[in-house]
């Protein structure tokens, strides 16, 4: 099945997994060189894994969880793997996210510092419980075989929703930790005498958001969804036999695969109707 | 042309409103009552209008301004007519960013802070310089006559995401700017002593978060999109002849509609294929 505006989505997709690395290595590069690098000790460097997991995990690895279904590579393989492997994605950003809270707390705890006093607690604590319940809900609702498919088409405009506004309040969380972090972690010179590691994490700062927008921008545009089922089940590369075929090596999970899934619902009604115009987003 | 899910709507509308007004007396509040009032005198109660412009007009009004043609009362109006609203109240929200802007940079001067070093004032004024050329190019586009059909098209989903990415990087630079505030301003006790102010202001910054999160879900909504031109003159209630019937006292501005309006092709591909299912968002 042939993607629509293929080599701007590629372009995207570099620039979104390089803005994304380089994030990770301004992170480590901030921690390591300009802070007290990463231990677990109670102190500092125990704090560190703090913006280091939140970065590489809740932003990152998230971020690329929301993407996995646009990738065309992927459209050869089931649905149900992919719901795996988006899944199993937002698993390992939250067990991410959840280390770093247990970094920051261990740490506030030893320093004698309160816990849950900033705004940037408040949201990020929020923003964690709500993706546990987000990841547990999808759970169900999308793996657990007997869900009837009606079910799960009411439920997915909620999953999407909820998905895009858990990350973007991450991001938002993450911008608003870097200011805490700046303002307390520099003294002499300070935050507002412009030293080069305030320069730097401000860099960190710009480029999450960039990566933030990339993403928004991908996973918003129609023409970039995974096919629905039939679709990719009727191309000639499938043999007639979409769940042979398919996947490689993953055939065994391939062979439980859901091919007239109510997910790609919000999908058929724009690929099996008029064409998209030149691949618009229709949130207007 | 009745909407679906009106009543769901009207809930959501008043809670968006309410969460707006609520959030500005919130604000005022603060400046009002916890710190040092409003003035215009290059000192800190000059710095207060910072914070009371931006989230009475860069967030309350920008975000009327996104959702103003979702409005149903509003669909007999001429889309131009609405056209007017929709940068009319852009442009007073930015004219409020702007004095916003002023009144900060008089009372950093005033005081010797450096401009421009932290995180939230690169963030910040990104947003005003883009918002100013969103402005600008949506008048361009769409309110100068001689521009083709096509290219408003094509322009169309730039516009809506870039508006959407604009008015989350406000937010989320609000929230950026809350924090700095709460740490530089509270000293004995400190933000991290929870003095009421902190907590009263922590508060300020959820109703912000949600605020945004109810404008993005329903304008994110297909079912409650403006109707396309052609959809709403055949409705009965027209007569017959919509520039005629529709918008009452702004028939003048009526008369110069675009009734083939080619930024309801979004809508169009939805309403005139198979209808959607319970009104669900596309951006799956």
């Amino acid at each position: 099945m042939a993607m629509k505006n293929y080599r701007q989505f590629l372009f995207l997709l570099v620039a979104v997994v390089s803005v994304g690395f380089v994030s990770i290595v301004f992170v480590l590069q901030w921690v390591l060189y300009f802070k007290e690098g990463l231990a677990w000790d109670g102190g500092l460097a125990e704090f560190n894994w703090h913006p280091v997991l939140i970065v590489t995990g809740f932003i990152f690895i998230q971020g690329i969880a929301i993407l996995v279904y646009r990738l065309p590579w992927t459209w050869k393989c089931s649905k149900l793997m992919m719901k795996f492997i988006h899944a199993g994605l937002n698993i390992l950003a939250f067990a991410f996210a959840a280390i770093s809270l247990v970094a920051v707390f261990d740490f506030h705890n030893a320093a004698s510092i309160p816990n849950m006093y900033s705004l940037h607690s408040w949201l990020g604590l929020t923003a964690v419980i709500l993706y546990g319940l987000q990841i547990a809900l999808g759970l169900c609702v999308y793996l657990v075989p007997i869900i009837p498919e009606s079910m799960r088409a009411v439920f997915m405009p909620v999953h999407v929703y909820s998905g895009l506004l858990i990350f973007t309040s991450v991001i938002a969380t993450a911008l608003m930790g870097i200011t805490e972090k700046l303002i307390f972690g520099l003294k002499n010179p300070k935050y507002k005498d412009s030293p080069p590691e305030a320069t730097f994490v401000n860099f960190l700062g710009v480029l999450i958001m960039v990566f933030g927008a990339l993403v928004i921008w991908i996973v918003t545009c129609p023409a970039w969804k995974r096919p629905n089922e039939q679709l990719l089940s009727s191309q000639p590369t499938s043999g007639g036999d979409a769940t042979r075929t398919m996947g490689g090596t993953v055939l065994s999970i391939c062979s439980t695969t859901d091919w007239n899934d109510p997910e790609a619902n919000c999908d058929t009604r724009k690929r099996n109707n008029k064409p998209d115009q030149s691949g618009q987003r229709s949130t207007v």
